[in-house]
């Protein structure tokens, strides 16, 4: 038997943070998706009713990856008053070519947070105008920090603007935003104060009811959807993602009933059988006239297997060149 | 962060080996099920297709229990050709209060093994005559040895018979139940010979066209067929699943995709509505005047993610109170 790896969350960190590379793997990953040599399976979903829990299970293997991934992801909505964090997460690597496990990677839900920033800077890469340096962060969570840093390193930002339910939060996070990329940050008292400027918005709340109506946005911003990964989550008005001039799923099967449109569909304002480009298929150039600076853009991020794959095949592959991990024999 | 336990499979075949108490959690698994108390998703089945290989992911949560698992099973069919086993695996333990990871167990698929034997067990308990003693075997793997080990322990036996297509594979066999059991065992030259005179056969291969066939079985005999749990395996003719007193699949909604009925159903012999009642069910008492001794009996196990729950359960639980595995902190 060949030995296991294990790696822990402090391995895993400082193995891959959140930088260029980790967005290029990503980015590469979605590239692999469009190319149609991807299996990735629906994700599980399953209640812990009486706690409050669930957990989902994604997968996802690139043809001809020398290994794949199945990643678990818990999140117990009672856990704040325990004290701990709600979300949690561990991914399993096995070989491709023998299916015997080589890594498990724990931890505890970093590697879903770091690819889940990467997917927002691909979408900010291929999608906001060039010039783009106003940042506007709907909600004031760990995602909307790693947001702001995953999106600085592909368009250098010199204002964030940050809204959420708490304004106290808000200016927490501007703060905070504002000390680790040395930029402008500010917190805003309305959505359409925060989105007025801006050239990129990145939401990342767990809301139910949309935050950011159509009058809020208009022509040459990019609107990044990353909150919405469950049917019943909405954080962009149906009516915006309807009159938005492109619409870029990452993954059209996930977003028609986890993301955005769902809402949008079940508004009645967008076609259950409409086509979108996913953001695979852009960043592969599926949108070859495409005009940042005139068009009202809106990707819609739910999470997919095949971002887990790649960074965890990125964490596999540099721990293996790092000599880090715990080997085990079993 | 709380502590993970890592148990290896030296450890795990030491603290769960296939005994009557790992029979009687299954069983109990099998009853959680039928109460109605069990959150089980459909299995998620990935094919690695240029690798001739696939994973199997299945999960349940038993409403109550203090842990759920994730259970990934991968079979590489070219991988006897490199000296490895087929099939592999590796179960997560999860907290059922909090969703944070509590065990990892690198089993290498043995407690997948030693579950299903188990399944047969509690389909022999509850199905079989009680003065069950005369055991067929249609297989020479290691599920083969390990049924009959099973059986033993519910019915226990005087005499096994095993066919094989390979027969120095079914001589083999039959020698290392004969030497673990010390009963009588044989390696029959046809099937109708093996069935001829056993009270139990259990079937466990992969075989995609039937074996045992309507002439090879009479009433009193209980099939047990654990070998399909995919779309197009069949150890069973269609015929004989339709002429059966007593059809009891492991999980209905499985047995029809995966199991004998799916062929069954395909051939037009059984309604793709029909009602049976489950093996947990039948432990619960869904059989009240069942006759063993007059019935002809197919009990169809797919494996349901509510063993594999079961099993690792038991494993964390005791390796607890032994104070066995290695912990990490992350």
């Amino acid at each position: 038997m060949p030995d296991i790896k294990i790696l822990t969350e402090t391995e895993l960190r400082a193995l891959v943070p959140l930088d260029l590379s980790l967005v290029d793997s990503i980015e590469q990953g979605f590239a692999a998706l469009a190319g149609g040599g991807v299996e990735m399976p629906p994700i599980v979903s399953m209640g812990i009713h009486e706690n409050n829990g669930e957990i989902d299970i994604k997968t996802a293997h690139i043809s001809g990856a020398e290994s794949f991934t199945v990643k678990m992801s818990p999140g117990f909505y009672d856990n704040p008053a325990m004290g701990l964090p709600t979300t949690n997460g561990i991914m399993v690597v096995f070989s491709a070519k023998t299916g015997q496990v080589e890594a498990v990677l724990l931890d505890n839900g970093y590697l879903t947070e770091a690819r889940t920033a990467a997917a927002g800077a691909v979408a900010a890469r291929h999608l906001a105008r060039a010039e783009a340096s106003r940042l506007c962060v709907i909600g004031a969570g760990a995602q909307a920090k790693l947001q702001a840093e995953a999106i600085h390193l592909v368009r250098p930002l010199t204002h964030v603007t940050v809204w959420a339910r708490d304004l106290a939060k808000a200016r927490k996070a501007a703060e905070s935003i504002s000390n680790t990329l040395s930029v402008e940050a500010s917190a805003s008292e309305t959505v359409g104060e925060a989105t007025q400027t801006a050239d990129i918005i990145v939401t990342t709340t767990p809301a139910k009811t949309p935050l950011v109506q159509k009058g809020h946005v208009k022509p040459g911003q990019l609107v990044i959807a990353m909150g919405s990964d469950q049917d019943g989550k909405c954080e962009i008005d149906p009516a915006l993602v309807a009159a938005a001039d492109h619409y870029v799923p990452d993954r059209l099967s996930q977003t028609r009933v986890l993301g955005e449109l769902r809402a949008a569909m079940a508004a009645g304002l967008v076609s259950e059988t409409a086509q979108f480009p996913e953001l695979g298929e852009v960043v592969i150039g599926a949108l070859p006239g495409y005009d940042a600076a005139t068009s009202l853009t809106v990707c819609d991020l739910t999470g997919t297997g095949v971002q887990d794959t790649a960074v965890a095949t990125l964490a596999r592959k540099r721990a293996e060149a790092a000599g880090k991990g715990t080997s085990f024999t079993s």
